[in-house]
């Protein structure tokens, strides 16, 4: 099909594919003339995976060529996964500061779930940074959470691997974790404000009856 | 306390400082002088918080306008959930558009969880926008793990709303609530890849042995 049918097809405009396409996000497709080229059924799910992961995932352009780049390449199932974790929303990338007293506090965590975690994964950040806000904002009641949080973590890990696991293939596998990974955080806060709603309803329930 | 000072306690720029006055982030200091006023330990909370939901929630300065409002107010602490809840991250903010496919799964998810959620609920769009994905996008297979998910947000939403509950009075709790809400998004995605990584190692241990 020719670029306007790829338009058309994947509801994405032809300025925003040639960017995409600029980007590295898009397999070049093949040329049928100097200024022409055919693209196929790959290249519309290809812009529909891209579209996701920046719209609804909230990764910058630069987070989808990585974890793209990781799908593609015939990576073991490990470094994809590794790859995709480091795939954050943009608005949540910026700098790493945070004091020992979160690593710290992390640390007994990690500890108490019984997980084996290397320095380097991403999560560490973004939890030691939440963690440290707390204490830095006076929020230390907010501590309490942490090992449930773990728990219901540890549960939602566990539901994520599996679904993996029952994958055809390596390239299929792949495509899991990238889409599950990123998407699976969007996910996981819309259901935890709906049980918050749900929950509180049901506490004033309680005391008023 | 002049701006020069609340600038160095609070680690954040004197015009970073003025961005935020002009926002609506932060209350005036009491004047003294035709162009000096004078701030107290107040200001330097708010900036810290101020700072906190911007570069570690990842939220829009008009998000933060918005849940500060619901805090400063007077509000019955359901309503200041509902407005925390609909503080989400800047990159995920976008339109709403989703599927009758994606609604109907949610709806099945929310049963067999026995919630009670409003249409009205901001995690709504958020679960349903991936849910949507996860089918257009032909990952069927991670349906698989919405009822595990439902689970798991039950009961981290128990554990927010336990701190909640807990707390001296209606400001305290209301500040327990924002910021539990805003960071707790990013604090359960920084666990889940932790909890992802050392399962991995888990079942790699399990069929190498």
């Amino acid at each position: 099909m020719r670029m306007s049918e790829l338009s058309e097809r994947s509801g994405i405009s032809v300025a925003s594919i040639k960017f995409y396409q600029r980007e590295g996000l898009l397999p070049a497709g093949e040329r049928t003339s100097a200024n022409q080229a055919s693209y196929d059924e790959s290249h519309v799910e290809r812009l529909r995976l891209v579209r996701a992961l920046i719209e609804v995932g909230g990764l910058s352009v630069a987070a989808v060529r990585a974890v793209l780049g990781a799908a593609d390449a015939d990576l073991p199932i490990d470094s994809t996964l590794g790859i995709a974790q480091y795939a954050i929303p943009r608005s949540i990338e910026a700098d790493s500061a945070h004091s020992a007293r979160g690593d710290a506090e992390l640390e007994r965590v990690v500890a108490a779930a019984g997980w084996t975690v290397s320095a380097q994964n991403p999560g560490r950040v973004m939890a030691a940074r939440v963690i440290d806000s707390y204490l830095r904002l006076d929020h230390e009641e907010l501590l309490g959470v942490l090992d449930t949080y773990a728990r219901a973590a540890d549960e939602v890990a566990r539901a994520d691997l599996g679904t993996m696991a029952h994958q055809p293939d390596r390239a299929a596998m792949a495509g899991t974790v990238v889409v599950g990974t990123v998407l699976g955080d969007v996910l996981f806060a819309g259901l935890r404000r709906m049980a918050q709603e749900s929950i509180t309803h049901e506490v004033y329930r309680g005391t008023a009856g």
